[in-house]
Order: structure tokens, then C-alpha cells, then sequence
């Protein structure tokens, strides 16, 4: 199985892709990865130019000879080339797993409205930088490689539909042409380094674009890394999902196992077997 | 004439109060501020729970003994109210000025989109605190008291329309209940304290959501405190903004005077004069 690595967002290192490379051919030697060396441009914020990057994510999964896309970390950037990349994709993008989160959600969206390839949220190369992120890498690599049940989130049931994302990065996908129709979904959001404020104000915007979407539910992963404010929000990030989901009147079904750490799961996107 | 000072948003200080009480006696004696005793009320991040900051701009807006509502700061609370504080206005909302900016957009955005009163971006009693800020204030007295020009956004031309938010307070706007329509209108947007990522990502949304309003044009205001990123964007804020108005056809007029700032000018929402 060959796995072709691209960077639509933010750069990696190629000492850590070693790291990867290192880890996965032990753990997982059937497993072929090829990280593009669009992986390691710099340009400013980004892994290159929005061209550069276009192009790799284009060109990988435009080839007969990988079987899987894994994005090698968030940052920010998939959203300026997503519309582009899925406009130029051919026959052989759609027989392909493509898995990240974060940053990464702005492609699985796209690719899920498309109806190209399978969408999966999940740990990238970049968790190997987390203490304890081998897990990680190989949780994702498990799915990738063996379809390996155990990734899973654990909520998930089959012949159910899931999406997740980052609830942040999902607010800046509501309304363009990059969002799919999510009726009947469970949605799964997690969130990151935001103040409870502005995740306060995501749910805001992201339920008031979704309350009539006809979702089947949502679930709250872990929102982490919430910087400090100058005083407390007076709510917990729970309550504040709870409450949104009361007013929009979407089912609240509980936590979900993701999150940007190491024990963030793998959520297909639609429904699985 | 009387002004009611309430608070959507986040609570404010009586010592602050009286300072702009005491400023305002000097500079505008034909004034009376009225700080109504919500602005004062604290509950976690908020000025009081969204019943009592709704109940407090309802009650001052629909009082026929205030000739203009002026918001006493920003912070982020004010979208949770704005929908329904709208719905209960009533006849005496219709003849007054609404005054503020920052999270006080969502109230700007949602009473011109339901046709009640004038609401215009400017200065709030909050900028007293800014080194420099009696200037600021009196700005906004100058304009609520005499209607005067000098108060103005130096690139406002009578009879063309114009509007103006914080970008991140309009990326949260748009698509939901609260926007109005901008066909014809200039939009002025300034931010404060984002990363340059989140303010390209802000502009992939409200551009996604507006290329389509038939916007006469995009001022850019100014673009402050942002944040140290562990390495630089590698471009401009106002690179930034010219390159999504070009993607997304908006014609980029140039600066525009506005900001989280003393030198924050006057932005009456549509046309004047």
C-alpha cells in the first residue's frame, strides 16, 4: 500500500517525516509512505505557494500508484486551494482515503460534497511532534492500512453518519462552496487554543447555518489548550454546546473521542459498513 | 438630549462612567448620558445573563425620553440577544441613533437589516480608557449631539451607502438572521488582536459569503495588535485584503479610518446627506 503525504496547509520537516517513515516501517512495513517534497517548502505562513500546493495535493491524487492521502499537518491554508484541487481531480482521486483534521477539515469537506474518495478525520505525521504521538501516527496508519476497527471513535455505529471537524475551522466553511449537506449526520466538532468567547461565538455562527440542516446530532470532543482570559466565561465548553444545541434544537448526544492530542480517533466520513 | 448607555456585551466600570459623565458635562453640556445600571451588572465574561443585557437595550430603545442608544463597549455577547432585542422594538426604537462598533456590529448589522433607527459605527464610552481616548469619545458626542461632519470617516461621499464592522464580528455575521443586505454599499472592515492567518481566513469567509452581495466596494481599515506568530504571514494586512478582493471581484477602494483606536472616525450605516 503506498500512501502519498502532501502539505496543503503549513510545512513539515523532513527530520520528523524520517521520524514517521522510521516508526511506520516497523510498525507498519506493508505500508509504503511517500512524503512529497512539497512537504518542506517554506514560503511565509504556508507550505508554498497556493500553486505549489495545489499542485501536490492535485498531482498525488490524481495518481494511479498511491491509495491513500494523508495530510501531514493543519496550520491554516487548505481553504484558499480546496475548490481548486477538487475541480481538477480524475478518476483515480476517487478511489482514495483521504485522511487529516484540523486545518485539513476545509478538504474533506470539499472532497465529501464531491462525492470523491472516502474523507476521514484522523491523526496526521504532525502528532509524531506530541509526547506520546507514535500512538497516534499509528492509530491512523491502522485505519489507512487495515481498516483496523479499533481507530474508531467509539460512538460510531455502522450504518450511522459522522462528520468532525474543528469547530473553528468548520465556521469558515458554512456558507462557501466548500460545505456539504450534512442531513443526517452526527456531527463531531473539537476545538483549540480559542478563548471559551470565541468558541461561544463559533457555535453562534455554526448553528445558526446548520439548525436547519436536518443533522441527526452533535457530539463535543475535547476543546483544549483554552488560552486564559482576563476573566472567567462563567460556562464550561459543555454547557456551552449544550445550550446552542437547546436553542437550534439539534440533538446533543454527548462527547466524542477527538481532539488535537494523542487520543484523538479516526472518524470516517459518511456512514461505514 | 439624552442618551441611554447600555451594555449588549461586556460589563464596564461606574468610575469609568463618571469619568465620561464628567468629560461629557465640559464638552457637551446640551447632553445628559444616562448609564443605565446594567451596564455595571458582571456575570462571568458578560454584562448580566442575555435576559438582562436584552431587557436593558429593549427597555432604553423603546423609551421615548432617549434620543439615541449609545453601547458602552464591545468584548462578544451581543449576537446572543441582537435577533430578539430587534423583535421587541417597538415605535419610539424607530427615531433614535445606535451607536458603537467591535461585537456591537451584530446590533448595527441586525437593526438595518430590519430598517429601525440609524445605527452608526463609532467610538464608545469604553474608549475613554485609551491613552488619548477623551478625543475618541467626544468624536462620538460630536456626532450624536450636533451631527457633526468632522466626526466622519473622511472618505464617506454623500449619497453613496456605506457600512462598517470589525471583520472577525462580520466572518460571524454573515449567513445568519442578523445580516442586511449590502447591494450598492462600501464596506469598511478593521480588526484588532487576530493573527494574520485568522485575518486571511476571515476574509476566505466573508468574501465566500459576499462576492455575490453586490458590494460597490471594500475599504480596509486598520489592523492592530496582531500577534507574534511563530514565523511570518508573508504578506500585509491590506496585501491580504487586496488579494481576496481581486479573487472575489470586490474592488478594493483603499484605507479606510477606522480601527480599535482613538483616532476611530464615524461610519453612519447607508447613505447621508
Amino acid at each position: 500500500m503506498r500512501i502519498g503525504i502532501c502539505a496543503p496547509s503549513t510545512p513539515f520537516t523532513r527530520d520528523d517525516a524520517a521520524r514517521v517513515i522510521t516508526l511506520a516501517a516497523h510498525s507498519h512495513p506493508e505500508a509504503e509512505l511517500v512524503f512529497d517534497d512539497q512537504c518542506f517548502i517554506e514560503n511565509g505562513h504556508f507550505a508554498g505557494t497556493d500553486e505549489q500546493r495545489l499542485e501536490a495535493i492535485v498531482r498525488l491524487a490524481n495518481d494511479p500508484a498511491f491509495d491513500a492521502i494523508w495530510f501531514v499537518r493543519g496550520g491554516y491554508g487548505a481553504c484558499r486551494i480546496a475548490e481548486e484541487a477538487v475541480r481538477q481531480l480524475k478518476a483515480p482521486a476517487r478511489s482514495k482515503t483521504y485522511l487529516g483534521y484540523s486545518d485539513q477539515g476545509n478538504l474533506l469537506a470539499a472532497l465529501y460534497k464531491a462525492g470523491i474518495g472516502w474523507p476521514v478525520h484522523g491523526p496526521m505525521p504532525t502528532d509524531i511532534r506530541r509526547d506520546g504521538g507514535d500512538g497516534a501516527v499509528k492509530r491512523s496508519l491502522d485505519w489507512l492500512v487495515k481498516g483496523d476497527a479499533k481507530s474508531l471513535e467509539s460512538n460510531i455505529e455502522s450504518g450511522r453518519s459522522y462528520v468532525a471537524f474543528n469547530l473553528m475551522t468548520l465556521a469558515m466553511l458554512v456558507g462557501t462552496p466548500l460545505m456539504p449537506d450534512l442531513k443526517g449526520h452526527v456531527l463531531m466538532v473539537e476545538e483549540v487554543s480559542e478563548y471559551l468567547y470565541a468558541f461561544d461565538r463559533a457555535f453562534f455562527h455554526v448553528g445558526e447555518h446548520l439548525k436547519d440542516a436536518g443533522l441527526a446530532g452533535l457530539r463535543l470532543g475535547r476543546v483544549s489548550d483554552v488560552p486564559e482570559n482576563d476573566r472567567p466565561f462563567g460556562e464550561t465548553a459543555e454547557e456551552i454546546a449544550k445550550r446552542w444545541c437547546a436553542r437550534f434544537k439539534i440533538p446533543f448526544l454527548g462527547e466524542a473521542d477527538i481532539g488535537h492530542d494523542i487520543e484523538n480517533k479516526v472518524v470516517p466520513f459518511g456512514a461505514i459498513g
